[in-house]
């Protein structure tokens, strides 16, 4: 290790001292430990400790509850599943294998609001955390600890850890250094106004403050984040896109909003992504981004010249894009703010800035409530995340997904979803290829009517309209025929398909 | 009408002469309007106009929205509801006769968070309101508005009208003057914090600030609200508090709560205010409030010298209470402050003084997913009132039911609940007579048994337990048998009763 590299990357000079390799700072980890680790949605993921946990309890077993700001990058949770080390995973995952080992009942999988995690260890509602392995970029002459793509958890997990591990990762610039804004959100009985009126407004430090003597390891790596899996855009999510703009320019017109519309906030994966893409093409000025995850499209957006400023908690990019960005930082940093999720994704703050959020629903019914994680309503797919952080809290909820999945065998639009994350209470707009449902102001039977005339094609459009027919039969606010309610989920489940088959083959 | 009456009550002297009959203010309200009145959870409602309304469409047939704080009283709503004159009502009802119609489809019901009302008006997401007719005590000298036993929606229907006739209600002692905090919410895109770091913070007025030349009409009224039907406790609610008591002992010895708790807030209903009122027995001290609505439970513990302070938007009382505080009001005029729904409600200032919140649930699901509105999930019970905002930004959300209804034909614990308000992201504890289900940190699986080994008993509880066997072998994050979980309310629909009348048979 060269000493200048060290020297600066570590000015604190006792810190220096605690240099170690991934298997002796992993002799931390004991048998029934909870651990915090950075990492959120990819971002900022530890790399290297937990691989050393997993090779160690080849020989001494042990089992752990892990607990992340989210996803994390790097194979590290599919390592530690497969291994078997981990009794429990919260809040929230995007692995395959960790996913098949939480639907087999292997792994206790706590899916939380990503605002709320960090909440619950600080007001002790759930077990403190032993031991916290954060990745950072450095460590200054103070003692701060500068958090690399993502920040998460990360000020909590030191807060209330024991002991603290620090990855110091040296492929991240060191001018991401000042790219943070650390404000800890202050605590019952204590708590006063969080002072962000707008998503450029610096609030706390540039990086974590906590007693040096609480470090016990630091161990040193140099690999990049796992990049994005988004998919590209394609003619579906352009359409939606285009949608929503027709939307936003008559909102305008309107006088609802301007034409730098609200802070917007965009979820994870390849919709919601390719959506924000999309508006590259509306007539929009001064964005701004008040959200969880930048994205490849939020740097598409700066670059274009149409997004003034973006704050999240993680930066989760392309492996394209990631070279541009951390290749040529300084060019991004008076852009940009990275913040704990507890304050990118607070109430307080979400509701004061009159968020616009996009985010991607599995499945939604007729009535507009959302299905975000659970397939068939039973098997998990990655989690909530901070969806309903905001949703709950936005100017106005736009949920977004294509009509049908799986090549049409299943229409994602259903006449009960068989899982509910987001009430109909909290959606206000529905988007698909086919078109956009406004549903702010209508009651149960009016959202169906707006749902399946603008958002459904085909036969699945002639099943809902048949399915309402005969609910509406039997009254009721929120009317259901209980018996046919989840029948398409079944017939999913029973023939692969919720096609009526049956139906096709009579009329045929 | 006594002059020196009206000169105390009317205290700007040209708002005099708008005194008139309530068929002359009737004649402001025409067919297609929206109208705004006061009222929640039937204290402040409107008591006059709304019957002149009516009266005037046997001869003139209008169709109307009514947009209200929350449930009316006086029979306004079945009033209305009887002559077929609402085409819409929003956020909020417990009326028989309005329920019926809603049900039947006959009226379009907006269930709203009762936050979010006035915010959709005020981002113009919804049509404005024509006209509003609200509920005073008096106007002072500088033309505001004193609300009598709610605010409500008040303040914003007042600003976004284009009418304003006031219902100046003599029953209500003038010393209610200064129990009110008229703090309007600042708005986008200016929007800065909400000044309130404990219940008893004063951030507003003592009324309502509008132009005096938007008040139209000003009608004398002088009948009491209609008193709540709140059932007395009774030997299940008794258990409900007993076993919230031990809970709360049990944090405080964790030193995770103190004895003063954290600021209550309680649902509507016979069974959340049995169960305040069952906090008498507990070792607390310097309880507070933040709350919507304040009824015979908190008046009692503040009698009992165990609440300092109550803070909500309404105060609905039974009638013997009702003489005793309104006939009495200096005696807790230091203790009480009502606010505006939206400040009472609101996101932020719930997060941040971090409500212990109470309500009472219709039905819960063995996963813990809440329904509070649609009985068998489709028809219309009140609505979901303020359980939402409350719930998603609790510091601790606890839900209370009796563990079954209508004799024991109906389990309130269930497979799956046929419609979702608050989703198991939001659920921390559980009660019923049975016991209590600490669902904190728990995976779903873990919160199936907490709630059947805690909350259930007898025959349901073997049915419940079979359940899940039988799920648990599908695997998944949240185990369901499709074909299965909605059966125990198709069996209600179709025989009256969840019990299993085949397996009973078979076991005898
Ligand atoms: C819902 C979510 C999974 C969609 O992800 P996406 O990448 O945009 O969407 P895709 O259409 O590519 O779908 C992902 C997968 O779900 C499948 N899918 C989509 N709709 C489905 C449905 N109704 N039933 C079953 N599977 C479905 C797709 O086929 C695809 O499967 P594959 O991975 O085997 O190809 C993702 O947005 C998510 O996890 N959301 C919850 C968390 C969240 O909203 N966070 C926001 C704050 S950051
Ligand atoms: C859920 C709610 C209806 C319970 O009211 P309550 O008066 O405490 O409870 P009760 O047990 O007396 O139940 C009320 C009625 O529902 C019926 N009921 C209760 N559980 C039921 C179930 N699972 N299925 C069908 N009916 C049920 C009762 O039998 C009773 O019927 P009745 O009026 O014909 O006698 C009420 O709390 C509510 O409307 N909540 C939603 C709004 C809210 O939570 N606001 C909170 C912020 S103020």
């Amino acid at each position: 290790m060269n000493t200048d590299v060290l020297q600066k990357r570590i000015r604190l000079p006792e810190l220096r001292e605690k240099v170690t390799s991934p298997e002796a700072a992993a002799e931390y980890i004991k048998d029934g430990m909870k651990v915090g680790m950075s990492g959120f949605t990819l971002a900022g993921s530890v790399k290297s400790v937990p691989h050393a946990i997993v090779k160690r309890a080849a020989t001494h077993p042990l089992k752990i509850s892990v607990v992340t700001g989210a996803s994390l990058g790097n194979d590290v949770d599919s390592a530690m599943a497969n291994a078997g080390i981990m009794s429990k995973r919260a809040p929230f995952q995007t692995d395959r294998t960790l996913r098949n080992a939480i639907n087999r009942g292997e792994v206790m999988y706590v899916d939380n609001h990503l605002s709320e995690t960090g909440e619950q260890l600080r007001k002790q509602q759930v077990k403190k955390v032993d031991v916290a392995i954060l990745e950072a970029v450095s460590i200054t002459e103070n003692g701060e600890i500068i958090p690399t793509a993502s920040v998460g958890n990360n000020e909590i997990f030191a807060e209330t850890a024991d002991k603290v591990i620090i990855e110091l990762n040296l492929s991240y610039p060191l001018e991401m250094e000042g790219a943070h804004d650390i404000y800890c959100a202050t605590h019952f009985p204590t708590a006063v106004p969080i002072n962000i009126m707008k998503p450029s407004d610096r609030a706390g430090s540039i990086g974590i403050r906590i007693p040096p003597e609480k470090i016990a390891a630091i161990v040193i790596t140099d690999e990049m984040d796992t990049p994005s899996q988004n998919l590209p855009p394609d003619a579906e999510t352009a359409q939606i896109a285009g949608h929503l703009i027709e939307f936003f320019k008559n909102e305008i017109k309107q006088g609802r909003l301007t034409e730098s519309l609200r802070p917007l906030q965009a979820g994870i994966g390849t919709i919601a992504n390719a959506v924000m893409s999309g508006l590259k093409t509306g007539p929009f000025k001064h964005l701004t981004m008040y959200s969880e995850v930048m994205q490849d499209s939020t740097f598409e957006l700066i670059d274009a010249g149409m997004m003034d400023f973006a704050a999240a908690t993680a930066i989760t990019l392309s492996d394209q894009k990631s070279r541009e960005v951390f290749g040529n930082f300084a060019k991004y940093k008076d852009h940009i703010l990275l913040r704990p999720q507890r304050i990118s994704n607070h109430p307080e703050v979400v509701q004061r800035l009159g968020l616009i959020t996009i985010n991607t629903a599995l499945e939604v019914d007729i009535y507009g409530h959302v299905n975000s994680t659970h397939v068939m309503g039973t098997h998990m797919m990655n989690g909530i995340g901070g969806s309903g952080d905001f949703t709950h809290n936005a100017h106005t909820a736009i949920f977004v997904t294509k009509s049908v999945a799986k090549d049409g065998l299943i229409s994602s639009i259903v006449p009960m979803v068989p899982h509910v994350d987001h009430t109909e209470h909290d959606v206000d707009i529905l988007v698909t290829e086919v078109g956009l449902a406004d549903l702010r102001g209508l009651a149960p039977r009016e959202r169906a009517q707006a749902i399946i005339n603008n958002c459904v094609q085909g036969e699945y459009k002639t099943m809902l309209q048949e399915y309402v027919a005969e609910a509406n039969l039997r009254g009721g606010q929120t009317p259901h025929v209980l018996e046919k309610a989840l029948s398409w989920h079944q017939r999913l489940y029973e023939t692969g398909s919720m096609k009526d088959e049956v139906k096709l083959t009579q009329v045929a």
